[in-house]
């Protein structure tokens, strides 16, 4: 049986990113380059997480972790990844816009699924046996999956900013007992991974 | 000039308690026993932050911490804590109804401000001058204390649970920027600690 994973980066108050995303700003408004600063500022710190991140077998992620666009697809848009994305496995996209599979280069294929989140999981269940699949963002996906029940691991990156305003991870998430399995204090920010106890 | 700090348990999903609080359930309904299992189960492994809590010059609570009642006051309500509270040290309690203050055994003291945040916060600077003054909670008397700019170090102890519906920290409060002083991870819980940069 797969085992299900999500990493996050949230600020303090619980937001996964702010107000009005758009192309130019995928996180929105407000200081939300906090929560990516240990990624970028720290990478050598930070290397097993960042290895954790992309080391899953499939990955699944929202319509707007992979672009901008909404409505009918643009078929120039190829993710914000560039030629080579750093996934190097399938990646499933909800959607509600059909769309041929996307083979880039490094071996990221991403495949449009039109069926919801159970229909993504099976599909990356299908593709990866025992493996590891992670939900790879946003907020609002990772909502629903931990909202169904499919979430078996999640590690939460709080970072030290407050946003006030923005995607808040677990809205409409019903109460999860969890086990705290694993904290990783880094200089801007702090991993704790945690069991979803069922 | 006195310190202002702030030290509160949170759920993962950023509840300081649960829904219907009363004199049975002071943090509500849910899983909310999972906030302060740390406290309770395993104090030796925090007796740091727990001698950090109680450890301040002068505390300032919301009317809810200190009690149940609403409206008038009932004079033998005496607060949670028996007749030897853990503080041994000067309380406001924020509240709309005047009371005289309650010198309770130990060195506690509770006083009643009618004055609001910073009516409080000016009679704690008179008493401790250049000493810690503690923000004890709960979230909503937190959040007028964020809000209005007057906290400089903020502790979250982040626990093993969503709760999905309660009192939410940071509800109200616009967005702070912060920086991640110390970390203390434990086996329940993870205590972070924030200054909050002005």
């Amino acid at each position: 049986m797969a085992f299900v994973t999500a990493a996050i980066s949230v600020s303090a108050d619980g937001y996964a990113a702010g107000i009005n995303l758009s192309a130019d700003k995928p996180f929105g408004d407000g200081p939300v380059d906090q929560l990516h600063r240990w990624m970028f500022e720290t990478p050598d710190e930070n290397k097993e997480i960042i290895d954790e991140l992309v080391g899953a077998d499939a990955f699944i992620m929202g319509r707007n972790m992979f672009g901008p666009i909404r409505g009918e697809w643009d078929l120039s848009w190829e993710g914000w990844w560039g030629p080579e994305p750093p996934y190097h496995k399938p990646v499933y996209v909800l959607t509600h816009h059909a769309r041929a599979d996307l083979a880039m280069a490094g071996g990221t294929t991403f495949h449009f699924v039109t069926g919801g989140i159970h229909d993504a999981l099976d599909q990356a269940r299908a593709a990866t046996g025992d493996g590891t699949i992670a939900i790879a963002g946003g907020a609002a996906t990772l909502n629903q999956f931990l909202a169904a029940g499919l979430v078996d691991q999640l590690t939460l990156t709080v970072t030290a900013v407050t946003l006030g305003a923005g995607q808040r991870l677990f809205e409409g998430v019903p109460s999860l007992r969890l086990e705290q399995i694993k904290v990783r204090p880094v200089s801007l920010a702090t991993h704790i991974t945690y069991r979803v106890v069922r």
